[in-house]
Protein backbone atom coordinates (compact mmCIF):
# COMPACT_ATOMS: atom_id res chain seq x y z
CA UNK A 1 0.00 0.00 0.00
CA UNK A 2 1.05 3.26 -0.33
CA UNK A 3 -0.65 6.69 1.29
CA UNK A 4 -1.59 10.15 1.33
CA UNK A 5 -2.31 12.13 4.35
CA UNK A 6 -4.11 15.72 4.24
CA UNK A 7 -4.03 17.73 7.59
CA UNK A 8 -0.35 17.33 9.45
CA UNK A 9 -2.07 18.69 12.43
CA UNK A 10 -1.66 17.16 16.29
CA UNK A 11 -3.47 14.74 15.50
CA UNK A 12 -2.64 14.11 11.73
CA UNK A 13 1.18 14.50 12.43
CA UNK A 14 0.73 11.57 14.69
CA UNK A 15 -0.96 9.25 12.39
CA UNK A 16 0.79 9.96 9.52
CA UNK A 17 4.08 8.60 11.85
CA UNK A 18 2.09 5.69 12.26
CA UNK A 19 1.72 5.12 8.59
CA UNK A 20 5.28 5.33 7.94
CA UNK A 21 6.43 3.00 11.04
CA UNK A 22 3.77 0.60 9.43
CA UNK A 23 6.05 0.08 6.26
CA UNK A 24 3.73 2.27 4.30
CA UNK A 25 4.91 5.08 1.67
CA UNK A 26 3.46 8.01 3.08
CA UNK A 27 3.31 12.01 1.53
CA UNK A 28 2.14 14.27 4.00
CA UNK A 29 -0.23 17.43 2.51
CA UNK A 30 -0.81 20.05 4.61
CA UNK A 31 -1.26 23.86 3.97
CA UNK A 32 1.88 24.39 5.70
CA UNK A 33 4.80 23.49 4.12
CA UNK A 34 7.18 23.08 7.18
CA UNK A 35 5.09 20.27 8.75
CA UNK A 36 5.39 18.80 5.09
CA UNK A 37 9.06 18.86 5.30
CA UNK A 38 8.96 17.75 9.00
CA UNK A 39 6.93 14.74 7.89
CA UNK A 40 9.56 14.08 5.33
CA UNK A 41 12.22 14.43 8.01
CA UNK A 42 10.44 11.99 9.99
CA UNK A 43 10.84 9.36 6.97
CA UNK A 44 7.48 10.11 4.92
CA UNK A 45 7.54 9.82 1.30
CA UNK A 46 8.42 12.70 -0.89
CA UNK A 47 8.38 13.87 -4.77
CA UNK A 48 5.70 15.13 -6.51
CA UNK A 49 2.00 15.53 -5.07
CA UNK A 50 0.44 14.49 -8.55
CA UNK A 51 2.31 11.59 -8.75
CA UNK A 52 1.56 10.03 -5.45
CA UNK A 53 -1.84 10.74 -5.69
CA UNK A 54 -2.07 9.19 -9.25
CA UNK A 55 -0.55 5.77 -6.65
CA UNK A 56 -2.06 6.16 -3.62
CA UNK A 57 -4.22 3.47 -2.36
CA UNK A 58 -5.15 5.18 0.72
CA UNK A 59 -5.88 8.86 1.31
CA UNK A 60 -6.21 9.83 4.87
CA UNK A 61 -7.86 13.30 5.85
CA UNK A 62 -7.47 14.72 8.89
CA UNK A 63 -8.67 17.99 8.69
CA UNK A 64 -11.09 20.34 10.56
CA UNK A 65 -14.62 20.30 9.26
CA UNK A 66 -16.79 19.43 6.60
CA UNK A 67 -15.60 22.96 4.06
CA UNK A 68 -12.11 21.86 4.31
CA UNK A 69 -13.03 18.35 3.46
CA UNK A 70 -15.13 19.56 0.32
CA UNK A 71 -11.97 21.88 -0.33
CA UNK A 72 -9.28 19.09 -0.20
CA UNK A 73 -11.39 16.35 -2.08
CA UNK A 74 -13.50 18.32 -4.63
CA UNK A 75 -12.03 21.86 -5.03
CA UNK A 76 -9.92 23.63 -6.95
CA UNK A 77 -6.72 20.64 -8.00
CA UNK A 78 -9.11 18.59 -5.47
CA UNK A 79 -7.62 15.40 -4.57
CA UNK A 80 -10.57 12.99 -6.12
CA UNK A 81 -9.59 14.08 -9.68
CA UNK A 82 -6.32 12.62 -9.46
CA UNK A 83 -6.61 9.33 -7.56
CA UNK A 84 -7.59 6.14 -9.21
CA UNK A 85 -10.52 4.20 -9.30
CA UNK A 86 -10.65 1.37 -6.54
CA UNK A 87 -8.00 3.69 -4.22
CA UNK A 88 -9.94 4.28 -0.78
CA UNK A 89 -10.79 7.63 0.91
CA UNK A 90 -10.31 7.32 4.39
CA UNK A 91 -12.16 10.37 5.98
CA UNK A 92 -11.49 10.89 9.65
CA UNK A 93 -12.37 14.38 9.78
CA UNK A 94 -15.72 15.48 11.97
CA UNK A 95 -18.70 15.97 9.61
CA UNK A 96 -22.46 15.43 9.56
CA UNK A 97 -23.98 12.30 8.94
CA UNK A 98 -25.37 13.64 5.67
CA UNK A 99 -22.21 14.89 4.55
CA UNK A 100 -20.13 11.29 5.17
CA UNK A 101 -22.81 9.97 2.80
CA UNK A 102 -22.65 12.91 0.39
CA UNK A 103 -19.03 12.64 -0.28
CA UNK A 104 -19.20 8.86 -0.50
CA UNK A 105 -21.31 9.01 -3.01
CA UNK A 106 -19.90 11.85 -5.24
CA UNK A 107 -16.62 9.25 -4.81
CA UNK A 108 -18.45 6.57 -5.85
CA UNK A 109 -19.27 7.90 -9.47
CA UNK A 110 -14.97 7.83 -10.33
CA UNK A 111 -14.98 4.55 -8.61
CA UNK A 112 -13.52 5.62 -5.50
CA UNK A 113 -14.29 4.15 -1.99
CA UNK A 114 -14.89 5.95 1.00
CA UNK A 115 -14.99 5.07 4.66
CA UNK A 116 -16.57 7.23 6.94
CA UNK A 117 -13.60 6.91 9.59
CA UNK A 118 -14.24 9.67 12.49
CA UNK A 119 -11.49 9.09 15.28
CA UNK A 120 -11.58 9.20 19.06
CA UNK A 121 -8.26 9.48 21.33
CA UNK A 122 -5.90 12.50 21.53
CA UNK A 123 -2.57 13.59 19.66
CA UNK A 124 -0.78 11.13 22.37
CA UNK A 125 -2.61 8.40 20.90
CA UNK A 126 -2.37 9.50 17.14
CA UNK A 127 1.38 9.35 17.04
CA UNK A 128 1.37 5.93 18.89
CA UNK A 129 -0.86 4.02 16.08
CA UNK A 130 -3.55 3.38 19.00
CA UNK A 131 -6.64 5.46 18.19
CA UNK A 132 -10.38 4.72 18.18
CA UNK A 133 -12.14 4.76 14.51
CA UNK A 134 -15.64 4.62 14.21
CA UNK A 135 -15.83 3.27 11.06
CA UNK A 136 -18.81 2.52 8.11
CA UNK A 137 -18.67 1.89 4.53
CA UNK A 138 -19.26 -0.37 2.00
CA UNK A 139 -16.95 -4.16 2.41
CA UNK A 140 -14.67 -2.97 -0.10
CA UNK A 141 -14.07 0.38 1.66
CA UNK A 142 -13.21 -1.41 4.65
CA UNK A 143 -10.95 -3.99 2.96
CA UNK A 144 -9.06 -1.15 0.97
CA UNK A 145 -8.38 0.99 3.87
CA UNK A 146 -7.26 -2.66 6.37
CA UNK A 147 -3.76 -1.80 6.11
CA UNK A 148 -4.32 2.10 7.10
CA UNK A 149 -6.49 0.99 9.83
CA UNK A 150 -3.96 -1.35 11.25
CA UNK A 151 -1.25 1.18 11.54
CA UNK A 152 -3.56 4.10 12.44
CA UNK A 153 -6.18 2.44 15.15
CA UNK A 154 -6.23 0.16 18.69
CA UNK A 155 -9.59 -0.11 17.47
CA UNK A 156 -11.94 0.30 14.86
CA UNK A 157 -15.71 -0.18 15.53
CA UNK A 158 -17.41 -1.47 12.67
CA UNK A 159 -20.65 0.20 12.36
CA UNK A 160 -22.55 -0.75 9.29
CA UNK A 161 -22.25 -0.87 5.46
CA UNK A 162 -23.29 2.94 4.56
CA UNK A 163 -21.06 6.07 4.96
CA UNK A 164 -23.21 8.01 8.14
CA UNK A 165 -23.02 5.35 10.78
CA UNK A 166 -19.30 6.72 11.75
CA UNK A 167 -19.75 10.25 11.90
CA UNK A 168 -23.31 9.69 13.34
CA UNK A 169 -21.30 7.84 16.33
CA UNK A 170 -18.86 10.87 16.17
CA UNK A 171 -22.01 13.41 17.15
CA UNK A 172 -22.91 10.94 20.06
CA UNK A 173 -19.60 11.04 21.32
CA UNK A 174 -18.82 14.43 20.79
CA UNK A 175 -22.58 15.44 22.56
CA UNK A 176 -21.06 13.29 25.41
CA UNK A 177 -17.63 14.65 25.72
CA UNK A 178 -19.02 18.35 25.35
CA UNK A 179 -21.72 18.12 28.28
CA UNK A 180 -19.33 16.33 30.51
CA UNK A 181 -16.21 19.26 29.89
CA UNK A 182 -18.70 21.66 30.88
CA UNK A 183 -20.49 19.59 33.75
CA UNK A 184 -17.00 19.20 35.14
CA UNK A 185 -16.01 22.84 35.13
CA UNK A 186 -19.59 23.46 36.44
CA UNK A 187 -19.17 20.73 39.15
CA UNK A 188 -15.84 21.84 40.45
CA UNK A 189 -17.03 25.74 40.84
CA UNK A 190 -19.88 24.85 42.33
CA UNK A 191 -17.44 23.33 44.75
CA UNK A 192 -15.32 25.84 45.11
CA UNK A 193 -17.89 28.67 46.02
CA UNK A 194 -19.24 26.06 48.43
CA UNK A 195 -15.95 26.09 49.78
CA UNK A 196 -14.34 22.98 48.71
CA UNK A 197 -11.13 22.17 47.23
CA UNK A 198 -10.76 22.01 43.65
CA UNK A 199 -7.88 19.41 43.67
CA UNK A 200 -10.02 17.25 46.46
CA UNK A 201 -13.41 17.46 44.50
CA UNK A 202 -11.65 15.76 41.89
CA UNK A 203 -9.68 13.30 44.19
CA UNK A 204 -12.82 12.25 45.50
CA UNK A 205 -15.24 12.74 42.84
CA UNK A 206 -12.64 10.41 40.68
CA UNK A 207 -13.79 7.75 43.15
CA UNK A 208 -17.47 8.20 42.98
CA UNK A 209 -20.71 7.73 40.84
CA UNK A 210 -20.25 11.56 39.21
CA UNK A 211 -17.27 10.84 37.56
CA UNK A 212 -16.30 10.80 33.71
CA UNK A 213 -13.87 10.19 31.56
CA UNK A 214 -13.68 13.80 30.82
CA UNK A 215 -14.23 14.43 34.33
CA UNK A 216 -10.81 12.47 35.52
CA UNK A 217 -8.81 13.98 32.26
CA UNK A 218 -9.98 17.85 32.50
CA UNK A 219 -10.29 18.31 36.20
CA UNK A 220 -6.88 18.15 36.80
CA UNK A 221 -6.30 20.50 34.25
CA UNK A 222 -9.07 23.00 36.40
CA UNK A 223 -6.96 21.89 39.63
CA UNK A 224 -3.45 22.89 38.44
CA UNK A 225 -4.34 26.17 36.53
CA UNK A 226 -2.94 24.38 33.75
CA UNK A 227 -4.46 25.51 30.55
CA UNK A 228 -2.42 24.22 28.19
CA UNK A 229 -4.46 23.82 24.68
CA UNK A 230 -4.49 19.76 24.62
CA UNK A 231 -7.58 20.42 23.05
CA UNK A 232 -8.86 23.60 22.99
CA UNK A 233 -12.22 25.07 23.91
CA UNK A 234 -12.73 26.16 20.00
CA UNK A 235 -12.45 22.45 19.09
CA UNK A 236 -15.88 22.26 21.82
CA UNK A 237 -17.77 25.51 19.62
CA UNK A 238 -17.23 23.25 16.55
CA UNK A 239 -18.37 20.32 17.53
CA UNK A 240 -21.34 21.16 19.75
CA UNK A 241 -21.76 23.38 16.63
CA UNK A 242 -22.40 20.30 14.44
CA UNK A 243 -24.46 18.41 17.30
CA UNK A 244 -26.58 21.21 17.45
CA UNK A 245 -26.37 21.45 13.49
CA UNK A 246 -27.98 17.79 13.15
CA UNK A 247 -29.91 17.71 15.60
CA UNK A 248 -32.16 21.26 14.41
CA UNK A 249 -31.92 19.34 10.95
CA UNK A 250 -33.37 16.23 12.51
CA UNK A 251 -35.75 18.01 15.09
CA UNK A 252 -34.25 16.42 18.11
CA UNK A 253 -34.02 18.19 21.32
CA UNK A 254 -30.53 18.44 22.61
CA UNK A 255 -31.53 20.86 26.16
CA UNK A 256 -28.46 19.53 27.82
CA UNK A 257 -25.98 19.70 25.30
CA UNK A 258 -27.42 23.58 23.81
CA UNK A 259 -26.74 24.32 27.72
CA UNK A 260 -22.72 23.15 27.37
CA UNK A 261 -22.45 24.87 23.77
CA UNK A 262 -23.65 28.02 25.22
CA UNK A 263 -21.05 27.83 27.50
CA UNK A 264 -18.35 26.91 25.01
CA UNK A 265 -19.60 30.09 23.32
CA UNK A 266 -18.81 32.06 26.49
CA UNK A 267 -15.43 30.98 26.90
CA UNK A 268 -14.59 31.54 23.30
CA UNK A 269 -16.21 35.20 23.28
CA UNK A 270 -14.32 35.81 26.18
CA UNK A 271 -10.88 35.56 24.50
CA UNK A 272 -10.38 31.72 25.50
CA UNK A 273 -10.82 29.79 22.39
CA UNK A 274 -7.16 28.84 22.10
CA UNK A 275 -6.64 27.50 25.19
CA UNK A 276 -7.46 23.88 26.92
CA UNK A 277 -11.00 23.21 26.46
CA UNK A 278 -11.14 23.41 30.38
CA UNK A 279 -11.07 27.22 30.40
CA UNK A 280 -14.61 26.62 30.28
CA UNK A 281 -14.58 27.01 33.96
CA UNK A 282 -13.21 30.54 33.62
CA UNK A 283 -16.45 31.52 32.40
CA UNK A 284 -18.06 29.86 35.77
CA UNK A 285 -15.78 31.17 37.78
CA UNK A 286 -15.96 34.68 36.36
CA UNK A 287 -19.93 34.50 37.22
CA UNK A 288 -19.88 33.12 40.49
CA UNK A 289 -16.93 35.79 41.52
CA UNK A 290 -14.33 33.26 42.19
CA UNK A 291 -10.76 32.96 41.69
CA UNK A 292 -9.59 29.86 39.97
CA UNK A 293 -6.33 28.03 40.62
CA UNK A 294 -3.80 30.16 38.51
CA UNK A 295 -5.24 32.58 39.26
CA UNK A 296 -7.96 32.15 36.21
CA UNK B 1 -21.16 0.26 70.13
CA UNK B 2 -24.91 0.84 70.10
CA UNK B 3 -26.14 2.22 67.53
CA UNK B 4 -29.66 3.21 66.39
CA UNK B 5 -30.14 3.41 62.81
CA UNK B 6 -33.43 5.68 61.26
CA UNK B 7 -34.90 5.13 57.90
CA UNK B 8 -34.70 1.43 56.63
CA UNK B 9 -35.23 1.89 52.78
CA UNK B 10 -33.22 0.20 50.15
CA UNK B 11 -29.78 1.79 51.67
CA UNK B 12 -30.68 2.47 55.26
CA UNK B 13 -31.15 -1.67 55.51
CA UNK B 14 -28.73 -2.34 54.25
CA UNK B 15 -26.18 -0.35 56.42
CA UNK B 16 -28.23 -1.32 59.26
CA UNK B 17 -27.36 -5.66 58.10
CA UNK B 18 -23.73 -3.89 57.48
CA UNK B 19 -23.74 -2.95 61.14
CA UNK B 20 -25.30 -5.76 62.43
CA UNK B 21 -23.11 -8.10 60.53
CA UNK B 22 -19.82 -5.79 62.38
CA UNK B 23 -20.97 -7.07 65.57
CA UNK B 24 -22.94 -3.52 66.49
CA UNK B 25 -26.02 -3.66 68.44
CA UNK B 26 -28.64 -2.02 65.64
CA UNK B 27 -32.32 -1.24 66.08
CA UNK B 28 -33.87 -0.41 63.16
CA UNK B 29 -36.82 2.77 63.40
CA UNK B 30 -38.62 3.13 60.15
CA UNK B 31 -42.17 4.84 59.40
CA UNK B 32 -42.84 1.41 58.49
CA UNK B 33 -43.53 -1.33 61.33
CA UNK B 34 -42.47 -4.50 58.81
CA UNK B 35 -39.38 -3.06 57.99
CA UNK B 36 -38.50 -2.54 61.52
CA UNK B 37 -39.71 -5.96 62.19
CA UNK B 38 -37.28 -7.58 59.05
CA UNK B 39 -34.58 -5.77 60.52
CA UNK B 40 -35.47 -7.90 64.16
CA UNK B 41 -35.33 -11.49 61.83
CA UNK B 42 -32.10 -9.91 60.31
CA UNK B 43 -30.22 -10.06 63.67
CA UNK B 44 -32.21 -6.29 64.73
CA UNK B 45 -31.85 -5.25 68.24
CA UNK B 46 -35.29 -5.30 69.97
CA UNK B 47 -36.70 -3.84 73.18
CA UNK B 48 -38.33 0.17 73.80
CA UNK B 49 -36.93 2.53 71.53
CA UNK B 50 -36.31 5.23 74.32
CA UNK B 51 -33.98 2.37 75.76
CA UNK B 52 -32.48 2.17 72.44
CA UNK B 53 -31.81 5.75 72.03
CA UNK B 54 -30.59 6.45 75.09
CA UNK B 55 -27.71 4.14 75.01
CA UNK B 56 -26.77 4.61 71.49
CA UNK B 57 -23.61 5.96 70.98
CA UNK B 58 -24.18 6.14 67.32
CA UNK B 59 -27.29 7.27 65.69
CA UNK B 60 -27.33 6.94 61.97
CA UNK B 61 -29.69 8.69 60.06
CA UNK B 62 -30.57 8.09 56.60
CA UNK B 63 -33.93 9.53 55.15
CA UNK B 64 -35.20 11.03 52.19
CA UNK B 65 -34.10 15.09 52.93
CA UNK B 66 -33.83 18.09 55.16
CA UNK B 67 -37.49 18.17 56.76
CA UNK B 68 -37.35 14.68 57.40
CA UNK B 69 -34.53 14.47 58.89
CA UNK B 70 -35.38 17.19 61.48
CA UNK B 71 -38.79 15.28 61.90
CA UNK B 72 -36.22 12.75 63.06
CA UNK B 73 -34.27 14.54 65.21
CA UNK B 74 -35.61 17.74 66.40
CA UNK B 75 -39.90 17.32 65.59
CA UNK B 76 -42.06 16.01 68.45
CA UNK B 77 -40.77 13.16 70.47
CA UNK B 78 -37.54 13.95 67.99
CA UNK B 79 -34.33 11.74 69.17
CA UNK B 80 -31.97 14.06 70.15
CA UNK B 81 -33.90 14.93 73.47
CA UNK B 82 -33.28 11.38 74.33
CA UNK B 83 -29.79 10.60 73.50
CA UNK B 84 -26.55 10.94 75.60
CA UNK B 85 -24.23 13.83 75.54
CA UNK B 86 -20.93 12.30 73.64
CA UNK B 87 -23.01 9.99 71.58
CA UNK B 88 -22.59 11.07 67.93
CA UNK B 89 -25.19 11.33 64.98
CA UNK B 90 -24.13 10.45 61.98
CA UNK B 91 -26.11 12.09 59.00
CA UNK B 92 -26.24 10.05 55.94
CA UNK B 93 -29.32 12.40 54.23
CA UNK B 94 -28.86 14.33 51.18
CA UNK B 95 -29.11 18.12 52.73
CA UNK B 96 -27.93 21.37 51.68
CA UNK B 97 -24.43 22.36 53.50
CA UNK B 98 -26.15 24.91 55.56
CA UNK B 99 -28.57 22.48 56.97
CA UNK B 100 -25.52 20.46 58.11
CA UNK B 101 -24.13 23.09 59.52
CA UNK B 102 -27.41 23.68 61.69
CA UNK B 103 -27.82 20.30 62.63
CA UNK B 104 -24.41 20.26 64.15
CA UNK B 105 -24.93 23.46 65.69
CA UNK B 106 -28.27 22.48 67.13
CA UNK B 107 -26.72 18.67 68.66
CA UNK B 108 -23.42 20.72 70.08
CA UNK B 109 -25.37 22.62 72.49
CA UNK B 110 -26.49 19.24 73.68
CA UNK B 111 -23.54 17.61 73.73
CA UNK B 112 -24.17 15.49 70.75
CA UNK B 113 -21.31 15.25 68.52
CA UNK B 114 -22.95 15.03 64.40
CA UNK B 115 -20.46 13.84 61.70
CA UNK B 116 -21.71 15.32 57.82
CA UNK B 117 -21.69 11.76 56.40
CA UNK B 118 -23.77 11.62 52.87
CA UNK B 119 -23.13 7.96 50.86
CA UNK B 120 -22.13 7.04 47.48
CA UNK B 121 -22.49 4.20 45.94
CA UNK B 122 -26.23 1.86 45.55
CA UNK B 123 -28.52 -0.51 47.30
CA UNK B 124 -26.29 -3.95 47.04
CA UNK B 125 -23.05 -1.62 48.03
CA UNK B 126 -24.70 -0.34 51.06
CA UNK B 127 -25.23 -4.08 51.77
CA UNK B 128 -22.05 -5.27 51.12
CA UNK B 129 -20.31 -2.48 53.60
CA UNK B 130 -19.09 -1.02 51.11
CA UNK B 131 -20.51 2.32 50.41
CA UNK B 132 -18.25 5.96 49.92
CA UNK B 133 -19.01 7.92 52.47
CA UNK B 134 -18.14 11.75 52.05
CA UNK B 135 -17.33 12.97 55.58
CA UNK B 136 -16.63 16.17 57.54
CA UNK B 137 -17.08 17.20 61.39
CA UNK B 138 -14.98 17.70 64.14
CA UNK B 139 -12.12 14.98 65.43
CA UNK B 140 -14.57 13.95 68.03
CA UNK B 141 -17.25 13.32 65.97
CA UNK B 142 -15.49 10.99 63.57
CA UNK B 143 -14.05 9.58 66.37
CA UNK B 144 -17.34 9.04 68.04
CA UNK B 145 -18.58 7.73 64.58
CA UNK B 146 -15.20 5.50 63.19
CA UNK B 147 -17.09 1.75 64.24
CA UNK B 148 -19.91 2.05 62.58
CA UNK B 149 -18.09 3.66 59.57
CA UNK B 150 -15.83 0.74 59.29
CA UNK B 151 -18.78 -1.32 59.24
CA UNK B 152 -20.43 0.37 56.48
CA UNK B 153 -17.92 2.42 54.41
CA UNK B 154 -15.68 0.86 51.74
CA UNK B 155 -13.94 4.63 51.87
CA UNK B 156 -14.29 7.07 54.10
CA UNK B 157 -13.54 11.02 52.22
CA UNK B 158 -12.23 13.05 55.19
CA UNK B 159 -13.23 16.53 53.97
CA UNK B 160 -12.36 18.66 57.05
CA UNK B 161 -13.89 19.42 60.61
CA UNK B 162 -16.69 21.04 59.73
CA UNK B 163 -20.03 19.69 59.03
CA UNK B 164 -21.27 21.12 55.33
CA UNK B 165 -18.34 19.87 53.79
CA UNK B 166 -19.75 16.73 52.99
CA UNK B 167 -22.69 17.55 52.23
CA UNK B 168 -21.03 20.22 49.64
CA UNK B 169 -19.12 17.36 48.17
CA UNK B 170 -22.18 15.17 47.60
CA UNK B 171 -23.95 17.94 46.05
CA UNK B 172 -21.00 18.03 43.54
CA UNK B 173 -21.49 14.50 42.78
CA UNK B 174 -25.22 14.64 42.23
CA UNK B 175 -25.10 17.57 39.91
CA UNK B 176 -22.37 15.87 37.74
CA UNK B 177 -24.76 12.32 38.06
CA UNK B 178 -28.06 13.80 37.17
CA UNK B 179 -26.04 15.83 34.29
CA UNK B 180 -24.21 12.89 33.10
CA UNK B 181 -27.85 10.57 33.29
CA UNK B 182 -29.25 13.18 31.10
CA UNK B 183 -26.50 13.44 28.69
CA UNK B 184 -26.57 9.42 28.46
CA UNK B 185 -30.05 9.68 27.53
CA UNK B 186 -29.85 12.98 25.24
CA UNK B 187 -27.04 11.23 23.64
CA UNK B 188 -28.98 7.53 23.12
CA UNK B 189 -31.79 8.69 21.54
CA UNK B 190 -29.74 11.53 19.17
CA UNK B 191 -27.81 8.03 18.05
CA UNK B 192 -31.32 6.32 17.48
CA UNK B 193 -32.24 9.81 15.76
CA UNK B 194 -29.56 9.34 13.30
CA UNK B 195 -30.02 5.17 13.33
CA UNK B 196 -27.62 4.10 15.41
CA UNK B 197 -28.78 1.03 17.42
CA UNK B 198 -28.84 2.20 21.11
CA UNK B 199 -27.26 -1.22 22.42
CA UNK B 200 -24.37 -0.50 20.03
CA UNK B 201 -23.72 3.21 21.05
CA UNK B 202 -23.39 2.10 24.47
CA UNK B 203 -20.85 -0.53 23.48
CA UNK B 204 -18.70 1.76 21.73
CA UNK B 205 -18.84 5.00 23.79
CA UNK B 206 -18.59 2.99 26.79
CA UNK B 207 -14.90 2.46 25.33
CA UNK B 208 -14.26 6.38 23.84
CA UNK B 209 -13.89 9.46 25.25
CA UNK B 210 -17.93 10.18 25.65
CA UNK B 211 -17.71 7.58 28.04
CA UNK B 212 -19.06 8.32 32.09
CA UNK B 213 -19.74 5.76 35.10
CA UNK B 214 -23.40 6.70 34.50
CA UNK B 215 -23.20 6.45 31.20
CA UNK B 216 -22.13 2.73 31.34
CA UNK B 217 -24.55 2.06 34.26
CA UNK B 218 -27.67 3.49 33.66
CA UNK B 219 -27.06 3.05 29.21
CA UNK B 220 -27.85 -0.86 29.35
CA UNK B 221 -31.20 -0.19 30.99
CA UNK B 222 -32.08 2.14 28.18
CA UNK B 223 -30.63 0.16 25.34
CA UNK B 224 -32.62 -3.00 27.47
CA UNK B 225 -36.06 -1.24 27.84
CA UNK B 226 -35.94 -1.68 31.46
CA UNK B 227 -36.97 0.62 33.92
CA UNK B 228 -36.64 -1.30 37.53
CA UNK B 229 -35.64 1.41 39.83
CA UNK B 230 -32.99 0.93 40.86
CA UNK B 231 -32.68 4.69 41.42
CA UNK B 232 -35.93 6.45 40.67
CA UNK B 233 -36.20 9.56 38.02
CA UNK B 234 -37.91 11.36 41.69
CA UNK B 235 -34.90 10.89 43.55
CA UNK B 236 -32.66 12.78 40.53
CA UNK B 237 -35.74 15.62 41.00
CA UNK B 238 -35.04 15.60 44.42
CA UNK B 239 -31.41 15.86 44.08
CA UNK B 240 -30.75 18.62 41.43
CA UNK B 241 -33.40 20.39 43.13
CA UNK B 242 -31.19 20.33 46.07
CA UNK B 243 -28.36 21.70 43.56
CA UNK B 244 -30.55 24.15 42.03
CA UNK B 245 -31.40 25.36 46.06
CA UNK B 246 -28.03 25.65 46.97
CA UNK B 247 -26.54 26.83 43.61
CA UNK B 248 -29.56 30.13 43.53
CA UNK B 249 -28.25 30.69 47.70
CA UNK B 250 -24.98 30.77 46.25
CA UNK B 251 -25.87 33.07 43.10
CA UNK B 252 -24.14 30.27 41.69
CA UNK B 253 -24.76 30.28 37.71
CA UNK B 254 -25.29 26.19 37.16
CA UNK B 255 -26.92 26.32 33.29
CA UNK B 256 -26.11 22.39 32.36
CA UNK B 257 -27.37 21.20 35.99
CA UNK B 258 -30.51 23.16 35.21
CA UNK B 259 -31.06 21.89 31.86
CA UNK B 260 -30.92 18.60 33.52
CA UNK B 261 -32.96 19.18 35.86
CA UNK B 262 -35.65 20.07 33.73
CA UNK B 263 -35.30 16.74 32.05
CA UNK B 264 -36.58 14.67 34.70
CA UNK B 265 -39.02 17.36 36.03
CA UNK B 266 -40.76 16.41 32.81
CA UNK B 267 -39.86 12.76 32.90
CA UNK B 268 -41.75 12.83 36.36
CA UNK B 269 -44.20 15.02 35.33
CA UNK B 270 -45.17 12.78 32.60
CA UNK B 271 -45.86 10.19 35.07
CA UNK B 272 -42.15 8.43 34.85
CA UNK B 273 -41.44 9.60 38.50
CA UNK B 274 -41.02 6.22 39.97
CA UNK B 275 -39.32 4.28 37.44
CA UNK B 276 -35.76 4.04 37.09
CA UNK B 277 -33.79 7.25 36.26
CA UNK B 278 -33.04 6.02 32.79
CA UNK B 279 -36.69 6.99 32.34
CA UNK B 280 -35.09 10.22 31.54
CA UNK B 281 -34.64 8.78 28.01
CA UNK B 282 -38.23 8.75 27.72
CA UNK B 283 -38.77 12.06 27.70
CA UNK B 284 -36.42 12.41 25.01
CA UNK B 285 -38.00 9.55 22.80
CA UNK B 286 -41.35 11.33 22.95
CA UNK B 287 -39.87 14.58 21.89
CA UNK B 288 -38.49 13.05 19.09
CA UNK B 289 -41.24 10.66 17.60
CA UNK B 290 -38.62 8.00 18.60
CA UNK B 291 -39.65 4.32 20.16
CA UNK B 292 -37.31 2.81 22.65
CA UNK B 293 -36.39 -0.62 23.11
CA UNK B 294 -39.24 -2.36 25.14
CA UNK B 295 -41.94 -0.61 23.76
CA UNK B 296 -41.14 3.03 25.77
Amino acid sequence: MEAVLVGLGSMGFGMACSLIRAGIPTLGVDISPAREAALRERGGAGGPREAAIAAADAVVIVVVNAAQSDAVLFGEGGIAAGMKPGAVVVNCTTVPPDHARASASRLAARGIHYLDAPISGGAARAAAGRLGVMASGTEAAFAAARPALDAMAETVFELGDEAGAGSAMKAVNQLLAGVHIAAAAEAITFGMKLGLDPARTVEVISKCAGTSWMFENRGPHIARGDYTPHSAVDIFVKDLGIVSDIARAARFSAPVASAALQQFLAASGAGHGAEDDAAVAKVYARNAGLELPGGG
